[in-house]
Protein backbone atom coordinates (compact mmCIF):
# COMPACT_ATOMS: atom_id res chain seq x y z
CA UNK A 1 0.00 0.00 0.00
CA UNK A 2 0.97 3.18 -0.51
CA UNK A 3 0.18 6.52 1.69
CA UNK A 4 0.19 10.01 0.16
CA UNK A 5 -1.09 13.91 1.44
CA UNK A 6 -2.08 15.91 -0.97
CA UNK A 7 -2.78 19.53 -1.25
CA UNK A 8 -1.56 22.98 -0.48
CA UNK A 9 1.30 23.00 2.04
CA UNK A 10 0.15 23.29 5.32
CA UNK A 11 -3.52 21.81 4.49
CA UNK A 12 -2.65 18.51 3.40
CA UNK A 13 -4.97 15.28 2.84
CA UNK A 14 -4.63 12.19 4.13
CA UNK A 15 -5.19 9.37 1.19
CA UNK A 16 -4.15 5.58 -0.21
CA UNK A 17 -3.22 4.46 -3.95
CA UNK A 18 -4.78 0.84 -4.37
CA UNK A 19 -2.71 -1.30 -6.25
CA UNK A 20 -4.81 0.10 -9.32
CA UNK A 21 -3.37 3.17 -8.50
CA UNK A 22 -6.72 4.83 -7.55
CA UNK A 23 -6.59 7.02 -5.18
CA UNK A 24 -9.03 6.60 -1.73
CA UNK A 25 -9.63 9.42 0.71
CA UNK A 26 -8.18 8.63 4.27
CA UNK A 27 -10.01 11.69 6.18
CA UNK A 28 -12.87 9.56 7.45
CA UNK A 29 -10.36 7.62 9.22
CA UNK A 30 -7.24 9.94 10.39
CA UNK A 31 -6.78 13.93 9.80
CA UNK A 32 -3.28 13.38 8.76
CA UNK A 33 -0.35 10.63 8.11
CA UNK A 34 1.60 11.16 11.30
CA UNK A 35 3.38 10.03 14.45
CA UNK A 36 -0.25 9.29 16.23
CA UNK A 37 -1.80 7.73 13.22
CA UNK A 38 1.34 5.15 12.08
CA UNK A 39 1.71 4.17 15.99
CA UNK A 40 -2.25 3.90 16.74
CA UNK A 41 -1.94 0.95 13.96
CA UNK A 42 -3.20 3.42 11.24
CA UNK A 43 -1.49 1.65 8.00
CA UNK A 44 -3.15 -1.60 8.75
CA UNK A 45 -6.65 0.22 9.92
CA UNK A 46 -6.32 2.14 6.74
CA UNK A 47 -5.16 -1.39 4.74
CA UNK A 48 -8.21 -3.32 6.44
CA UNK A 49 -10.98 -0.10 5.11
CA UNK A 50 -9.61 0.38 2.06
CA UNK A 51 -10.33 -4.03 1.20
CA UNK A 52 -13.48 -3.70 2.61
CA UNK A 53 -14.28 -0.97 0.60
CA UNK A 54 -14.88 1.48 3.16
CA UNK A 55 -12.77 4.36 1.77
CA UNK A 56 -13.87 6.89 -1.13
CA UNK A 57 -12.08 7.44 -4.54
CA UNK A 58 -10.84 10.76 -5.00
CA UNK A 59 -8.93 12.28 -8.09
CA UNK A 60 -5.93 13.01 -7.26
CA UNK A 61 -4.78 14.39 -10.64
CA UNK A 62 -2.95 17.27 -10.65
CA UNK A 63 -2.99 17.63 -6.97
CA UNK A 64 0.08 18.60 -5.38
CA UNK A 65 2.14 15.81 -3.28
CA UNK A 66 2.83 17.11 0.26
CA UNK A 67 6.00 14.91 2.01
CA UNK A 68 3.93 11.43 2.93
CA UNK A 69 4.40 12.23 6.73
CA UNK A 70 3.84 15.56 8.73
CA UNK A 71 6.69 17.25 10.40
CA UNK A 72 8.79 14.57 11.57
CA UNK A 73 10.19 14.98 15.08
CA UNK A 74 13.80 13.89 13.69
CA UNK A 75 15.37 13.90 10.81
CA UNK A 76 19.00 11.12 11.34
CA UNK A 77 21.11 11.03 8.95
CA UNK A 78 23.41 8.44 7.76
CA UNK A 79 27.05 9.51 5.82
CA UNK A 80 29.55 7.98 3.69
CA UNK A 81 27.05 4.97 3.95
CA UNK A 82 27.55 3.51 0.11
CA UNK A 83 31.11 2.27 -0.67
CA UNK A 84 31.28 3.95 -4.17
CA UNK A 85 30.23 7.24 -2.71
CA UNK A 86 32.90 6.82 0.64
CA UNK A 87 35.93 6.77 -2.38
CA UNK A 88 34.52 9.33 -4.19
CA UNK A 89 34.74 11.83 -1.62
CA UNK A 90 38.52 10.62 -0.38
CA UNK A 91 36.51 8.96 3.28
CA UNK A 92 37.84 5.64 4.37
CA UNK A 93 34.25 3.64 4.89
CA UNK A 94 33.52 3.98 8.22
CA UNK A 95 33.76 1.36 10.94
CA UNK A 96 30.77 2.15 12.11
CA UNK A 97 27.23 3.88 11.26
CA UNK A 98 28.28 7.94 10.78
CA UNK A 99 25.40 9.65 11.95
CA UNK A 100 24.56 13.63 11.92
CA UNK A 101 21.06 15.02 11.28
CA UNK A 102 18.77 17.48 9.70
CA UNK A 103 16.49 20.32 10.85
CA UNK A 104 13.15 18.65 10.52
CA UNK A 105 11.46 21.64 9.30
CA UNK A 106 13.44 21.22 5.51
CA UNK A 107 11.19 18.48 4.73
CA UNK A 108 9.17 19.41 1.70
CA UNK A 109 6.91 17.51 -1.02
CA UNK A 110 8.50 15.60 -3.53
CA UNK A 111 8.01 18.54 -6.29
CA UNK A 112 8.29 21.50 -4.24
CA UNK A 113 11.13 24.25 -5.47
CA UNK A 114 14.67 23.56 -3.81
CA UNK A 115 16.01 26.98 -2.82
CA UNK A 116 20.10 27.33 -2.91
CA UNK A 117 20.33 29.60 0.06
CA UNK A 118 21.74 32.65 -0.17
CA UNK A 119 25.86 33.01 -0.36
CA UNK A 120 25.53 29.61 -1.65
CA UNK A 121 27.92 28.36 -4.39
CA UNK A 122 28.23 24.52 -3.41
CA UNK A 123 24.86 23.17 -3.05
CA UNK A 124 24.47 19.17 -4.40
CA UNK A 125 22.13 16.39 -4.48
CA UNK A 126 22.01 12.96 -2.38
CA UNK A 127 19.44 10.80 -3.67
CA UNK A 128 18.65 8.37 -0.70
CA UNK A 129 16.45 5.64 0.50
CA UNK A 130 14.18 6.86 3.75
CA UNK A 131 13.02 4.82 6.40
CA UNK A 132 9.88 6.12 8.08
CA UNK A 133 9.61 5.09 11.54
CA UNK A 134 6.05 3.21 12.68
CA UNK A 135 6.71 2.17 16.47
CA UNK A 136 9.09 3.60 19.13
CA UNK A 137 12.25 2.12 19.35
CA UNK A 138 14.95 2.10 22.03
CA UNK A 139 17.80 -0.37 22.14
CA UNK A 140 16.11 -2.91 20.07
CA UNK A 141 17.94 -6.06 20.91
CA UNK A 142 19.39 -7.02 17.49
CA UNK A 143 19.34 -5.64 13.86
CA UNK A 144 16.20 -8.35 12.92
CA UNK A 145 13.91 -6.53 15.32
CA UNK A 146 14.34 -3.46 13.28
CA UNK A 147 11.99 -4.37 10.46
CA UNK A 148 9.20 -4.29 13.72
CA UNK A 149 9.33 -0.59 13.81
CA UNK A 150 9.25 -0.02 10.24
CA UNK A 151 6.44 1.98 8.96
CA UNK A 152 7.78 2.23 5.67
CA UNK A 153 10.06 3.83 2.60
CA UNK A 154 10.16 6.98 0.59
CA UNK A 155 12.49 8.48 -1.33
CA UNK A 156 14.23 11.50 0.10
CA UNK A 157 16.99 14.24 -1.69
CA UNK A 158 19.81 14.92 1.34
CA UNK A 159 20.24 18.26 -0.31
CA UNK A 160 23.80 19.54 0.99
CA UNK A 161 25.46 23.06 0.91
CA UNK A 162 29.29 21.70 0.85
CA UNK A 163 31.02 25.30 1.60
CA UNK A 164 28.86 24.98 4.52
CA UNK A 165 29.18 21.29 5.75
CA UNK A 166 32.84 21.32 4.89
CA UNK A 167 34.45 24.29 5.17
CA UNK A 168 32.58 26.77 7.51
CA UNK A 169 33.91 25.23 10.86
CA UNK A 170 32.65 22.05 12.86
CA UNK A 171 29.98 19.85 12.27
CA UNK A 172 27.97 19.19 9.13
CA UNK A 173 24.52 19.78 10.19
CA UNK A 174 25.14 23.47 9.36
CA UNK A 175 25.46 22.65 5.66
CA UNK A 176 22.27 20.01 5.92
CA UNK A 177 19.64 22.24 7.83
CA UNK A 178 19.01 25.07 4.94
CA UNK A 179 15.17 25.47 4.27
CA UNK A 180 13.72 23.20 1.38
CA UNK A 181 16.66 20.79 1.72
CA UNK A 182 14.57 17.38 2.27
CA UNK A 183 12.45 16.70 -0.46
CA UNK A 184 10.32 13.33 0.54
CA UNK A 185 7.63 11.06 -1.07
CA UNK A 186 5.76 11.35 -3.34
CA UNK A 187 4.30 7.99 -1.23
CA UNK A 188 5.07 6.12 1.96
CA UNK A 189 5.40 2.06 0.81
CA UNK A 190 4.59 -0.24 3.04
CA UNK A 191 7.17 -2.48 3.65
CA UNK A 192 5.35 -5.36 1.92
CA UNK A 193 5.36 -3.35 -0.98
CA UNK A 194 9.02 -2.30 -1.40
CA UNK A 195 10.26 -5.35 -0.67
CA UNK A 196 13.58 -6.04 0.09
CA UNK A 197 15.44 -2.66 1.52
CA UNK A 198 18.28 -3.58 0.32
CA UNK A 199 17.24 -4.48 -3.51
CA UNK A 200 16.73 -1.61 -5.24
CA UNK A 201 18.05 0.54 -7.21
CA UNK A 202 18.05 4.41 -6.63
CA UNK A 203 18.82 7.20 -9.69
CA UNK A 204 18.79 10.93 -9.97
CA UNK A 205 19.47 13.03 -12.86
CA UNK A 206 20.18 16.83 -13.15
CA UNK A 207 19.06 18.43 -16.12
CA UNK A 208 17.98 14.95 -18.04
CA UNK A 209 21.44 13.71 -17.76
CA UNK A 210 22.12 10.67 -15.24
CA UNK A 211 24.36 11.81 -12.22
CA UNK A 212 23.44 8.97 -10.00
CA UNK A 213 22.65 5.46 -10.78
CA UNK A 214 22.77 3.27 -7.43
CA UNK A 215 21.95 0.21 -5.46
CA UNK A 216 21.09 -0.02 -2.14
CA UNK A 217 22.70 -3.66 -1.85
CA UNK A 218 25.97 -1.27 -2.13
CA UNK A 219 25.15 0.33 1.56
CA UNK A 220 28.05 -0.28 4.49
CA UNK A 221 25.26 -0.51 6.94
CA UNK A 222 21.79 -1.99 5.67
CA UNK A 223 18.55 -0.46 6.86
CA UNK A 224 17.65 -3.53 9.30
CA UNK A 225 21.04 -2.62 11.27
CA UNK A 226 21.21 1.47 10.95
CA UNK A 227 17.66 1.38 12.64
CA UNK A 228 19.31 -0.83 15.63
CA UNK A 229 22.45 0.79 15.41
CA UNK A 230 20.69 4.44 16.08
CA UNK A 231 18.00 2.65 18.74
CA UNK A 232 21.14 2.42 20.90
CA UNK A 233 21.93 6.13 20.85
CA UNK A 234 18.39 7.83 20.76
CA UNK A 235 15.10 6.98 21.38
CA UNK A 236 13.23 6.61 17.29
CA UNK A 237 9.90 8.01 17.52
CA UNK A 238 6.72 7.06 15.54
CA UNK A 239 6.73 9.83 12.17
CA UNK A 240 10.93 9.94 12.60
CA UNK A 241 12.68 9.49 9.04
CA UNK A 242 16.25 8.29 8.47
CA UNK A 243 17.57 9.04 5.74
CA UNK A 244 20.20 6.34 5.22
CA UNK A 245 23.38 7.38 2.88
CA UNK A 246 23.79 8.11 -0.94
CA UNK A 247 25.53 5.94 -3.17
CA UNK A 248 28.12 8.05 -5.85
CA UNK A 249 27.96 10.26 -8.12
CA UNK A 250 27.60 14.07 -6.23
CA UNK A 251 28.93 17.08 -6.71
CA UNK A 252 31.32 16.67 -4.59
CA UNK A 253 32.83 13.36 -5.81
CA UNK A 254 33.87 15.13 -9.19
CA UNK A 255 35.42 18.41 -10.21
CA UNK A 256 33.43 18.44 -13.54
CA UNK A 257 30.59 18.38 -11.91
CA UNK A 258 28.89 21.37 -11.25
CA UNK A 259 26.91 22.48 -8.15
CA UNK A 260 23.23 23.15 -8.49
CA UNK A 261 21.70 26.64 -9.20
CA UNK A 262 18.63 28.17 -10.08
CA UNK A 263 16.92 27.03 -13.04
CA UNK A 264 18.46 23.26 -12.54
CA UNK A 265 15.76 20.32 -12.62
CA UNK A 266 16.53 17.38 -10.68
CA UNK A 267 14.85 14.51 -11.04
CA UNK A 268 14.88 11.16 -8.44
CA UNK A 269 14.09 7.79 -8.42
CA UNK A 270 14.12 4.61 -6.59
CA UNK A 271 12.51 1.18 -7.52
CA UNK A 272 9.16 0.78 -6.37
CA UNK A 273 9.39 4.02 -4.57
CA UNK A 274 8.37 6.55 -7.37
CA UNK A 275 9.81 9.51 -8.93
CA UNK A 276 10.46 13.27 -7.20
CA UNK A 277 10.99 16.35 -9.60
CA UNK A 278 12.43 19.31 -8.24
CA UNK A 279 13.13 22.54 -9.89
CA UNK A 280 16.05 24.70 -8.59
CA UNK A 281 15.40 28.48 -7.00
CA UNK A 282 17.33 31.02 -5.11
CA UNK A 283 16.71 31.64 -1.63
CA UNK B 1 7.30 37.27 33.70
CA UNK B 2 8.02 33.79 34.41
CA UNK B 3 6.50 30.91 31.85
CA UNK B 4 6.16 27.57 33.36
CA UNK B 5 4.13 24.47 32.23
CA UNK B 6 3.68 21.95 35.55
CA UNK B 7 2.14 18.74 35.95
CA UNK B 8 3.22 14.60 34.99
CA UNK B 9 4.77 14.26 31.91
CA UNK B 10 2.52 14.50 28.58
CA UNK B 11 0.03 16.17 30.83
CA UNK B 12 1.54 19.54 31.62
CA UNK B 13 -0.52 22.48 32.54
CA UNK B 14 0.46 25.90 31.33
CA UNK B 15 1.03 28.57 34.36
CA UNK B 16 3.12 31.90 34.65
CA UNK B 17 4.73 33.37 37.69
CA UNK B 18 4.33 37.24 38.48
CA UNK B 19 6.77 38.99 40.27
CA UNK B 20 5.66 37.72 43.92
CA UNK B 21 6.16 34.36 42.79
CA UNK B 22 2.80 33.49 42.72
CA UNK B 23 1.11 31.07 40.59
CA UNK B 24 -1.81 31.86 37.93
CA UNK B 25 -3.38 29.23 35.49
CA UNK B 26 -2.41 30.16 31.87
CA UNK B 27 -5.51 27.37 31.03
CA UNK B 28 -8.38 29.68 29.75
CA UNK B 29 -5.40 31.33 27.62
CA UNK B 30 -4.14 28.28 25.81
CA UNK B 31 -3.59 24.98 26.54
CA UNK B 32 0.49 24.53 26.13
CA UNK B 33 3.08 26.60 25.78
CA UNK B 34 4.08 26.02 22.28
CA UNK B 35 5.00 27.48 18.86
CA UNK B 36 1.32 28.25 17.96
CA UNK B 37 1.05 29.90 21.21
CA UNK B 38 4.06 31.71 21.10
CA UNK B 39 4.01 33.17 17.56
CA UNK B 40 0.33 34.50 18.51
CA UNK B 41 1.93 37.00 20.90
CA UNK B 42 1.46 34.77 23.30
CA UNK B 43 3.51 36.08 26.03
CA UNK B 44 1.78 39.67 25.59
CA UNK B 45 -1.47 38.40 25.97
CA UNK B 46 -0.24 36.58 29.11
CA UNK B 47 0.96 39.27 30.72
CA UNK B 48 -1.94 41.84 30.18
CA UNK B 49 -4.16 39.35 31.03
CA UNK B 50 -2.09 38.67 34.25
CA UNK B 51 -2.03 43.12 34.97
CA UNK B 52 -5.42 42.57 34.79
CA UNK B 53 -5.85 40.23 37.52
CA UNK B 54 -7.61 38.10 34.68
CA UNK B 55 -5.57 35.03 35.51
CA UNK B 56 -6.79 32.76 38.57
CA UNK B 57 -4.53 32.03 41.04
CA UNK B 58 -3.03 28.26 41.46
CA UNK B 59 -1.08 26.57 44.01
CA UNK B 60 2.07 24.80 41.93
CA UNK B 61 3.63 23.76 45.29
CA UNK B 62 4.74 20.23 44.88
CA UNK B 63 4.45 19.77 41.38
CA UNK B 64 6.72 18.44 39.42
CA UNK B 65 7.84 21.48 36.75
CA UNK B 66 7.90 19.96 32.61
CA UNK B 67 10.11 21.97 30.46
CA UNK B 68 9.01 25.38 29.89
CA UNK B 69 8.00 24.92 26.35
CA UNK B 70 6.36 21.89 24.97
CA UNK B 71 8.43 19.19 22.37
CA UNK B 72 10.56 22.22 20.17
CA UNK B 73 10.91 21.50 16.57
CA UNK B 74 14.34 21.48 16.60
CA UNK B 75 17.40 21.77 19.83
CA UNK B 76 20.42 23.38 17.89
CA UNK B 77 23.44 23.47 19.72
CA UNK B 78 26.57 25.95 19.77
CA UNK B 79 29.85 24.08 20.42
CA UNK B 80 33.06 25.64 22.04
CA UNK B 81 31.57 28.82 22.85
CA UNK B 82 33.33 29.70 25.70
CA UNK B 83 37.14 30.58 25.29
CA UNK B 84 37.70 28.75 28.75
CA UNK B 85 36.15 25.66 27.93
CA UNK B 86 37.46 26.01 24.22
CA UNK B 87 40.94 25.42 25.31
CA UNK B 88 40.09 23.19 28.41
CA UNK B 89 39.47 20.58 25.26
CA UNK B 90 42.29 21.69 23.46
CA UNK B 91 40.30 22.69 21.07
CA UNK B 92 41.55 26.06 18.92
CA UNK B 93 38.83 28.45 19.46
CA UNK B 94 36.80 28.59 16.20
CA UNK B 95 36.20 31.19 14.07
CA UNK B 96 32.52 31.18 13.19
CA UNK B 97 30.21 29.41 15.44
CA UNK B 98 30.04 25.18 15.63
CA UNK B 99 26.86 24.09 14.77
CA UNK B 100 24.99 20.56 15.53
CA UNK B 101 22.03 19.63 16.79
CA UNK B 102 20.38 17.05 19.24
CA UNK B 103 16.96 15.22 18.89
CA UNK B 104 14.16 17.43 20.07
CA UNK B 105 12.88 14.36 22.24
CA UNK B 106 15.93 14.67 24.57
CA UNK B 107 14.00 17.28 26.15
CA UNK B 108 12.65 16.68 29.60
CA UNK B 109 11.66 18.80 32.73
CA UNK B 110 14.29 20.58 35.27
CA UNK B 111 14.59 17.60 37.66
CA UNK B 112 13.68 14.95 36.12
CA UNK B 113 15.78 12.09 36.20
CA UNK B 114 18.54 11.99 33.52
CA UNK B 115 19.63 8.52 31.88
CA UNK B 116 23.56 7.15 31.50
CA UNK B 117 23.09 5.15 28.02
CA UNK B 118 23.67 1.99 28.02
CA UNK B 119 27.38 1.08 27.48
CA UNK B 120 27.87 4.53 28.56
CA UNK B 121 31.27 5.21 30.65
CA UNK B 122 31.57 8.81 29.80
CA UNK B 123 28.27 10.87 30.54
CA UNK B 124 29.20 14.61 31.22
CA UNK B 125 27.67 17.65 32.13
CA UNK B 126 26.98 20.89 30.46
CA UNK B 127 25.11 23.94 32.13
CA UNK B 128 24.01 26.38 29.22
CA UNK B 129 21.86 28.97 28.42
CA UNK B 130 19.33 28.20 26.37
CA UNK B 131 17.56 30.57 23.93
CA UNK B 132 13.62 30.18 23.41
CA UNK B 133 12.65 31.12 19.21
CA UNK B 134 9.44 33.29 19.58
CA UNK B 135 9.25 34.15 15.89
CA UNK B 136 10.06 32.81 12.83
CA UNK B 137 13.94 33.81 11.93
CA UNK B 138 15.20 33.43 8.29
CA UNK B 139 18.05 35.47 6.89
CA UNK B 140 18.31 37.93 9.49
CA UNK B 141 19.75 41.50 8.36
CA UNK B 142 21.88 41.98 11.42
CA UNK B 143 22.59 40.59 15.24
CA UNK B 144 20.76 43.61 16.28
CA UNK B 145 17.68 41.93 14.47
CA UNK B 146 18.18 38.72 16.75
CA UNK B 147 16.23 40.37 19.99
CA UNK B 148 13.01 40.61 18.01
CA UNK B 149 12.56 36.97 17.68
CA UNK B 150 13.96 35.53 21.13
CA UNK B 151 10.72 34.87 23.72
CA UNK B 152 13.04 34.48 26.06
CA UNK B 153 15.51 31.71 28.18
CA UNK B 154 15.88 29.25 30.09
CA UNK B 155 18.93 26.97 31.72
CA UNK B 156 19.74 23.58 30.25
CA UNK B 157 21.89 21.12 30.76
CA UNK B 158 23.19 19.70 27.62
CA UNK B 159 24.27 16.59 28.76
CA UNK B 160 26.78 14.37 26.34
CA UNK B 161 28.53 11.22 25.86
CA UNK B 162 32.05 11.47 25.35
CA UNK B 163 32.77 8.74 24.05
CA UNK B 164 29.65 8.37 22.06
CA UNK B 165 30.47 12.11 21.00
CA UNK B 166 34.13 11.93 19.93
CA UNK B 167 35.16 8.18 19.89
CA UNK B 168 32.50 6.22 18.04
CA UNK B 169 32.85 8.02 14.34
CA UNK B 170 31.81 11.14 12.34
CA UNK B 171 29.68 13.68 13.94
CA UNK B 172 29.26 15.07 17.65
CA UNK B 173 25.72 14.58 17.19
CA UNK B 174 25.38 10.48 18.41
CA UNK B 175 26.85 11.66 21.74
CA UNK B 176 24.16 14.62 22.15
CA UNK B 177 20.71 12.64 21.55
CA UNK B 178 20.37 9.76 24.17
CA UNK B 179 16.94 9.80 25.76
CA UNK B 180 17.00 12.51 28.62
CA UNK B 181 19.39 14.29 27.78
CA UNK B 182 18.69 17.71 27.29
CA UNK B 183 16.79 19.02 30.76
CA UNK B 184 15.29 22.55 30.57
CA UNK B 185 13.99 24.85 32.92
CA UNK B 186 12.25 25.25 35.04
CA UNK B 187 11.14 28.08 33.69
CA UNK B 188 10.98 30.46 30.52
CA UNK B 189 12.30 34.11 32.04
CA UNK B 190 10.86 36.98 29.12
CA UNK B 191 13.92 39.00 28.43
CA UNK B 192 12.69 41.96 30.22
CA UNK B 193 13.11 40.14 33.34
CA UNK B 194 15.85 37.84 32.73
CA UNK B 195 18.20 41.28 31.98
CA UNK B 196 21.59 41.11 29.54
CA UNK B 197 21.90 38.12 27.92
CA UNK B 198 25.75 38.82 28.07
CA UNK B 199 25.77 39.21 32.22
CA UNK B 200 24.34 36.14 33.46
CA UNK B 201 26.69 33.74 35.55
CA UNK B 202 25.89 30.05 35.49
CA UNK B 203 27.14 27.41 37.75
CA UNK B 204 27.01 23.76 37.97
CA UNK B 205 27.25 21.15 41.22
CA UNK B 206 27.71 17.36 41.10
CA UNK B 207 26.84 16.01 44.71
CA UNK B 208 27.58 19.32 46.11
CA UNK B 209 30.84 20.31 44.54
CA UNK B 210 30.72 23.40 42.35
CA UNK B 211 32.34 21.80 38.98
CA UNK B 212 31.44 24.73 36.37
CA UNK B 213 31.38 28.57 37.38
CA UNK B 214 31.22 30.62 33.91
CA UNK B 215 29.64 33.73 33.06
CA UNK B 216 27.78 34.19 29.60
CA UNK B 217 30.42 37.61 29.42
CA UNK B 218 32.91 35.28 28.64
CA UNK B 219 31.24 33.78 25.37
CA UNK B 220 33.07 33.60 22.00
CA UNK B 221 29.68 34.46 19.77
CA UNK B 222 26.90 36.35 22.16
CA UNK B 223 23.28 35.34 21.71
CA UNK B 224 22.18 37.70 19.69
CA UNK B 225 25.25 36.89 17.04
CA UNK B 226 24.70 33.79 17.21
CA UNK B 227 20.42 33.88 16.42
CA UNK B 228 21.23 36.02 13.61
CA UNK B 229 24.03 33.40 12.24
CA UNK B 230 21.44 30.45 12.72
CA UNK B 231 19.21 31.98 10.64
CA UNK B 232 21.50 32.57 7.52
CA UNK B 233 21.44 28.58 7.83
CA UNK B 234 18.29 27.33 8.45
CA UNK B 235 14.70 28.38 9.37
CA UNK B 236 14.43 29.28 13.11
CA UNK B 237 10.54 28.52 13.99
CA UNK B 238 8.74 29.41 17.66
CA UNK B 239 9.20 26.81 20.15
CA UNK B 240 12.82 25.90 18.78
CA UNK B 241 15.58 25.71 21.14
CA UNK B 242 19.40 27.30 21.38
CA UNK B 243 21.72 25.33 23.53
CA UNK B 244 24.19 28.56 23.65
CA UNK B 245 27.53 26.45 24.84
CA UNK B 246 29.21 25.84 28.40
CA UNK B 247 32.26 27.37 30.19
CA UNK B 248 34.97 25.21 31.49
CA UNK B 249 34.54 22.37 34.34
CA UNK B 250 33.14 19.87 32.58
CA UNK B 251 34.69 16.20 32.81
CA UNK B 252 36.06 15.93 29.24
CA UNK B 253 38.47 18.77 30.29
CA UNK B 254 40.56 17.18 33.30
CA UNK B 255 41.46 13.87 34.02
CA UNK B 256 41.15 14.28 37.62
CA UNK B 257 37.37 14.65 37.04
CA UNK B 258 34.77 11.72 37.00
CA UNK B 259 31.83 10.98 34.62
CA UNK B 260 28.62 10.68 35.72
CA UNK B 261 26.99 7.84 37.03
CA UNK B 262 23.69 6.52 38.51
CA UNK B 263 23.19 7.98 42.31
CA UNK B 264 25.17 11.36 41.39
CA UNK B 265 22.98 14.57 42.12
CA UNK B 266 23.61 17.43 39.31
CA UNK B 267 22.68 20.85 39.94
CA UNK B 268 22.30 23.69 37.91
CA UNK B 269 21.88 27.34 38.31
CA UNK B 270 21.83 30.74 36.27
CA UNK B 271 21.64 33.81 37.09
CA UNK B 272 18.00 35.42 36.89
CA UNK B 273 16.73 32.10 35.71
CA UNK B 274 16.31 29.58 38.45
CA UNK B 275 17.45 26.18 39.52
CA UNK B 276 17.96 22.35 38.40
CA UNK B 277 18.41 19.08 39.95
CA UNK B 278 18.57 15.73 38.26
CA UNK B 279 19.65 12.77 39.96
CA UNK B 280 20.81 10.23 37.08
CA UNK B 281 19.98 6.71 36.45
CA UNK B 282 20.76 3.95 34.41
CA UNK B 283 19.25 3.17 31.07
Amino acid sequence: MRLVRTGPPGRERPAVLGEDGQGHDLSALTTDIDGAFLSGDGIERARRALEAGELPPVDLGGERFGAPVARPGKVVCIGLNYSDHAAETGATPPAEPVVFMKASNTVVGPDDTVLVPRGSTKTDYEVELAVVIGRTARYLGSPEEAAGVIAGYAIADDVSEREFQLERGGQWDKGKSCETFNPLGPWLVTPDEAGDPQELGLRLWVNGELRQNGHTKNMIFGVHHVVWYLSQFMVLEPGDVIDTGTPAGVALGADHIPYLTAGDVVEVEIDRLGRQRHVIGQA
